[in-house]
């Protein structure tokens, strides 16, 4: 049983809520794929059409000019670059340390891997390399979100003090935590999303939005791979530019990380998905136990409609830990 | 405050503790790092170099073999399909439907989107579609956080049952416990990591490791995408394959998470990197407070020493949610 002042929960009631939302969070779930398929197939489908049959008329142009070279034989050379690049071999003269198995290389990859943004521009080919990739990502992947808890709620603590100065400077104090929130979320926007894509546009030659959709597909761990910085062999790097980008890299996967936390309190209010226990008084689920899930796990953090109604104080909760806290900010 | 029982910490020794450890952790970070790297780099670098100079031959017999092709022209046939291969174009005769924008590849890539596994073997490449995937991420990632919380939970209540069963079948409840813990973890490793490659190695025809290996890249979001399923030309693939690699990955990806949440909280015991408190009496510190984490947040949930010393505890905490509660089981 949670504590002392929780009285149990008949076992029916929380059954009977736990199907009837698994289900509905599965059609929501798979309606918003079936979402996402029809905007990208629309979006994506005519364009690679358009560069598939752009391709295949520069083939047909390039077997004309090079005689020698017939159909079947462009095929199998076409495979064979294929082949050599997915395994990361340099296929011309100059490639960049990024790209292949070197010091910075190796660096990089061990960064993606523990990450788990995966780009893909370089992955093992020997067994023991995958094995040894096996193990360094179950116990690296661990540490990682350690390391990026810490710094999240170092970041936290930072919006916190800030508030806590606000309102010792004669604000309000619950204006004052609502400045320093907002504060720090535009802050972390401009810092993490919107000021990096000029540096990479600077340093790699992309456009501004392609330097966004880079910061973006890398700090929420996505990582396909097609932008990767570092890799132009025909651009110099300088030294400070790799270790900027890894700490871009690490401080802003905390940040987005709270962020996407913060969405998902929102999206795991009952409100949205699970709405049975509207009703029930108070006394009957007390504050301090929703804050540890109906099922008593403490690793659950949504706010519980009934507690703390507002959205409002979700974003509080992941900004301002020390205010926020079992009491549900009754003290605050 | 956290609440009735928990008496305030003072101010300077939660931050005489927190400065060191994060040092520490980012310090046995690098390390961990570096560690990777340099074993990365001994595995793969000589093979890399190998496969590299083999490519090199292979050119210039290919250059030896058609005469009107020159160096340069070669060079840069290479560079126009990598380009090509990069931005997904057909560039072989037939290529699978998984590997175009076509229905079955833009959900496949909405999948690897909102999972972040991202493969990369597609990418967007309109503006507009690089912008939605970015939006389509945003609000993706979480839910599809909340449906891998969901199952988690739906896993860990099965287990549960499963031990209560075990017990009620004259068992020792502890025993039972156990019994169904590690009875979880193994049918877990042979139905997510250890049966599902011999489907892969039947149907794309890898290796069993190649198969070992895709699966646990999937599985745990890190998706280099050097390889990925249904992508092979010459091979017909049915429909239960694809939806049951879909499940595979849903199911999979909840299991592992769980896991890797275990790691994390044997990881984050303060035995390992933050030792200030291990003098301090109970009574300082009441157990229902440290599950909440240091400072009073409450999706810490990291169990600490002095509390539930023992690493059994972690993981009947995770496998066990209803007996494991805010008592610390001291019901149990």
């Amino acid at each position: 049983m949670p504590g002392p002042r929780a009285r149990p929960v008949p076992e029916d009631r929380v059954r009977g809520c736990a199907v009837p939302s698994t289900l509905l969070l599965l059609l929501a779930y798979l309606a918003y794929l079936a979402l996402g398929t029809g905007v990208f197939w629309a979006l994506e489908g005519r364009a690679a059409q358009d560069s598939s049959r752009s391709f295949q008329r520069d083939k047909w142009e390039l077997l004309q000019n090079f005689t020698c070279l017939d159909g079947p034989a462009l095929d199998s050379l076409i495979r064979d670059i294929v082949q050599a690049y997915k395994s990361g071999a340099s296929l011309l003269s100059n490639t960049t340390s990024m790209g292949r198995w070197e010091l910075v290389g190796s660096f990089f990859f061990s960064v993606s891997t523990i990450t788990t943004i995966g780009y893909g521009n370089l992955s093992p080919h020997t067994m023991a390399a995958r094995l040894f990739c096996i193990l360094f990502a179950l116990m690296g992947i661990p540490l990682n979100l350690v390391v990026l808890n810490r710094l999240g709620h170092l970041m936290q603590r930072a919006v916190h003090s800030c508030a806590r100065r606000l309102g010792g400077a004669g604000q309000d104090p619950s204006k004052a935590q609502w400045l320093a929130g907002s504060g720090a979320l535009l802050s972390g926007l401009l810092l993490f999303l919107l000021l990096p894509p000029l540096l990479f546009s600077h340093m790699e030659g992309w456009t501004y939005s392609e330097g966004f959709y880079f910061s973006f597909i890398t700090l929420s761990t996505v990582g396909f791979g097609d932008y990767v910085i570092g890799m132009n062999p025909s651009r110099r790097y300088p030294v400070w530019y790799k270790n900027t980008v890894s700490l871009w890299i690490l401080f802003g996967m905390a940040w987005l990380a709270l962020i996407i936390k913060l969405i998902l309190s929102l999206l795991e209010t009952p409100g949205g998905l699970c709405s049975c226990y509207h009703h029930s008084s108070k006394e009957d689920f007390p504050c301090w136990r929703w804050r540890q899930g109906p099922h008593g796990e403490p690793e659950s953090h949504a706010p519980q409609q009934g507690c703390c109604p507002e959205g409002l104080m979700e974003i509080r909760h992941h900004l301002e830990p020390s205010t926020q806290s079992a009491g549900c900010g009754m003290d605050s």
